[in-house]
């Protein structure tokens, strides 16, 4: 399995011998303002420019797109894609959403669809604590996670935009992954904490999956982010996690 | 804590000194034609009536719906209910269904709300096999079960409507639950198997909650359902479990 981090959660993920390509956000630095209400909303987003032409995201099998915020998709990317290819999302809402962006081989990863031969699951999170997801339900809304299984690879879990919580403890009791990808910039809504995971989540991580390696995701890309790459960097090696944590620049491809 | 069986999953619970209804389906006997391509197609639903007016179903504090599916939720419940009853539902998609019926406080699930004290988690289920779940999703669609907890009551898991699979294992390990309903009249598609639990299923819940006790729902009140209160019974004499196995008449109150 390789992980190539291309840009926050845009991944591409060449797993049981197909190509996948997830949460694609294409659009230049600076294509729309920050969030309001967010830490260094006066930062407009994406903060750092895709290390790759778009040109190249493009040859792969299929996308999976595990919501539909503007950090993870956007008509950039609705442009450029393939109209035919095949793309999974959560649930009937998003399908709604893909397929009205012209796109004609939506798939709904419930039920855990099999893609040629890559067992596909969906995995539930929650992209921010109780009290933060019940006060801005309408902003953060539905999310997912993604566990991909074959028979040749190891088991890939991608927690998705949610919070160190139940949901993820019981997803890596359920499904023991061999790799996990987090979303871990610690991006925070003003006054109402972290909405994807922080440092000590990592940590929690790491602590509960003793033989999994973790990659972290979903870095120096937005506004509301709180955490660098260099800051976990040090957090890990604080903490004796570097043997385990892989933090990959964007364009770096980790051979798993 | 005290679950009263309705009909079908429509439940009356008093839980840390709220009562709660769950999945108001109120129509009269054979209101509408039984589901195509299951068994029994010809039976209409529901296949039986009420036990008690519908007047008596009214004076709860809040309602919990699981899915919007019309053995779960009608026209009959919508009009009775009182528009400004708070309304929880799994998700934005059943919230704009029960606004659109006139309901004025519908509440999501996800980000596990607290009622008066009463923590409501949403646990995530799934409404048939991998396998039947992708061959008909616009049918199944998203369901939901949900966890309740107070500090002066044992914890309540429904599994809602699911069949048992990795979700319900992983939330019987997160949640610990001291009683569990089951929805488990064995529901069934034809060619596509169970789309809620049987009895095998029963038994597997009763096998991983060795302290818990179980009740029967969502029983002999549909035209696909394949398994009977006496079946089910018949099958809990015959591996010992009718210790903590309850399986209620409808209109029957379980204290527990």
């Amino acid at each position: 399995m390789n992980i190539r981090q291309i840009r926050n959660a845009t991944l591409v993920i060449d797993y049981g011998g197909k190509r996948f390509l997830t949460d694609p956000w294409f659009g230049p630095k600076g294509d729309f303002p920050g969030f309001d209400g967010t830490p260094n909303s006066h930062l407009r987003n994406p903060t750092v420019d895709l290390p790759v032409p778009i040109d190249e995201l493009l040859g792969v099998d299929a996308v999976i797109l595990t919501h539909v915020h503007p950090d993870h998709w956007d008509d950039h990317a609705a442009r450029a894609l393939p109209k035919d290819i095949p793309f999974f999302v959560q649930h009937a809402g998003d399908r709604e959403i893909i397929r009205a962006a012209g796109f004609t081989d939506v798939r709904v990863l419930t039920g855990n669809p099999v893609f040629d031969g890559v067992k596909i699951i969906k995995t539930p999170g929650q992209h921010g604590s109780d009290e933060c997801v019940t006060a801005i339900y309408d902003l953060l809304g539905e999310v997912c996670g993604l566990v991909l299984r074959h028979p040749s690879e190891p088991t890939l879990y991608l927690a998705g935009d949610t919070v160190f919580n139940d949901y993820v403890e019981a997803n890596l009791r359920s499904f023991s992954p061999d790799v996990i990808v987090l979303n871990c910039c610690d991006a925070q809504v003003t006054g109402l904490g972290s909405i994807i995971m922080n440092k000590e989540d990592v940590r929690e991580v790491y602590r509960l999956a003793p033989h999994a390696r973790i990659v972290a995701s979903h870095m120096e890309a937005v506004n509301h982010a709180t955490l660098t790459r260099a800051a976990l960097r040090g957090f890990l090696t604080e903490h004796g996690m570097t043997d385990r944590v892989l933090v990959p620049e964007d364009g770096e491809t980790c051979v798993l």
